[in-house]
């Protein structure tokens, strides 16, 4: 990773059946793909599959946010950066971004919000993230420090906008 | 439609290949279940396939946002209801709400908002209403006016609360 910037996490193509009616994808293949890129993240802070089963430990998703800025077709090659905008002991928030090919438009974003969960007892509860995640949140946190907050993080739907895009 | 309720729009059940690594419906297939209830609010107000074939509109969605209450997991039935929050000339914003069964716990909910989009010339551009949708949506607003707001309506993502969930 280099410092300072998003991580790029998560490369893919866009599949026949993800067009829908208007020759375009789908918003919720979008969906979709910003789903398996943030299971790439897993993969990069201790809660890889592997690590799942032998800890009982894994996320569930609060919250998605997605943003729609550009509609793309099939075959074309779609990349996900993503940043850390925040995390504490058990939850952590953070931005992802479509884009197509490595440095082409940007076609999408979504702002997520999970929560760490042990799922090892009679039933799933909110837990700390064990140390190994921390330690690797951490890590991704300062190596971002510094990176500027998207304008459109923590905004919510609006039909009228209060200030201009970016 | 009852006056003064949200009015159900949509039922399925949890498909098998929905299922993720938790044992619970993925993030993403909440996307797409919401995305078939929007499919169905288009047919009730004038924009069905025969309809955006003939009159080439359509509507593309700019902003969608996913609050998560609760898993659910293969077979369950799902409700989805919609709410018209606002509509002008050409956008119009909804709020979508999950059930499990009929009368059951919410699931999750979405906030939508869709802009009318014409095809038909040389390029996509955004388009007011036709007629027919636009009198469909003053009816619905017509019809559902009085209903309380929700009050997770028009919220971003945030890792702090800045108010008590409801």
């Amino acid at each position: 990773m280099h410092r300072g910037e998003p991580l790029l996490i998560y490369e893919t193509e866009v599949a026949a059946d993800w067009i829908d009616y208007n020759g375009h994808m789908n918003d919720a293949a979008y969906a979709l793909v910003f789903s398996r890129a943030l299971d790439a993240l897993m993969d990069r802070i201790g809660l890889d599959a592997a690590a799942r089963k032998a800890s009982r430990r894994t996320v569930y998703t609060l919250q998605v946010m997605l943003h729609y800025f550009k509609g793309t077709s099939q075959g074309e090659a779609l990349f996900v950066r993503c940043r850390l905008l925040e995390h504490d002991d058990k939850r952590m928030r953070v931005w992802l971004e479509m884009q197509a090919g490595r440095e082409g438009a940007s076609l999408a974003a979504s702002e997520q919000l999970l929560i760490s969960v042990d799922q090892g007892g009679t039933s799933a509860r909110a837990a700390p993230w064990r140390a190994e995640t921390k330690a690797a949140l951490d890590a991704l946190a300062n190596a971002q420090r510094g990176l500027e907050v998207p304008p459109l993080a923590g905004r919510g739907v609006a039909l009228k906008r209060k200030q201009a895009p970016p």
